[in-house]
């Protein structure tokens, strides 16, 4: 219950801000060149990088320079811990439901006899 | 695409720390007094309590107070925004397979003809 995964912080703390969001959004549809992800956001080159740095850090991007030109690329299966982890939580949650349910039942029983 | 979403900001910086995910995790089985997720974990108490305020700023728990005991309980739906955005990017990327795939075919038939 209480494991550890410093690879969920990290990718927690990544889509805690929006821009970074949308920089994943965007790259979803197709690998971009970093200025291609700057210049429709209106947002300064080194903001974009320092965005980028932390979204790779998480692992959901990777990124490869060519001369002067760097691409980014997502990795989509890298929100999957994300996904694992939130429906875990909901089948914990469930399960109490179901407990709770099981405990309505006995005590509508229990007032029959 | 590049909706604000400053809940969804909120929830996940909620999530990006191993203490918040296992208190969450603690509360889907039962609520519990502040105390009862202090003693076990050793936590200290007015760091739980600064925990539990991250917590339920983000909408994921709420907390009651009954004289000097305070009863803190999770608020199951609010993990839904995240779940929906993670599907979101997920139908993106594969969309965006399906585009891959389809060039592919593409290519292959030019090949044949």
């Amino acid at each position: 219950m209480t494991k550890h995964h410093p690879e969920l912080s990290l990718l927690f703390h990544a889509l805690a801000d929006p821009t970074r969001r949308s920089i994943l959004t965007r790259l979803a549809e197709r690998p971009a060149r970093v200025t291609d992800l700057s210049e429709p956001t209106g947002l300064r080159l080194p903001t974009v990088m320092r965005h980028l740095s932390v979204l790779e850090e998480a692992g959901l991007i990777v990124t490869a320079k060519d001369g002067r030109v760097r691409t980014c690329a997502i990795v989509p299966d890298a929100l999957e811990p994300a996904r694992t982890w939130l429906d875990e939580q909901r089948s914990i949650w469930e399960g109490r439901l179901d407990r709770l349910d099981a405990l309505a039942m006995k005590a509508l029983k229990e007032r029959k006899q």
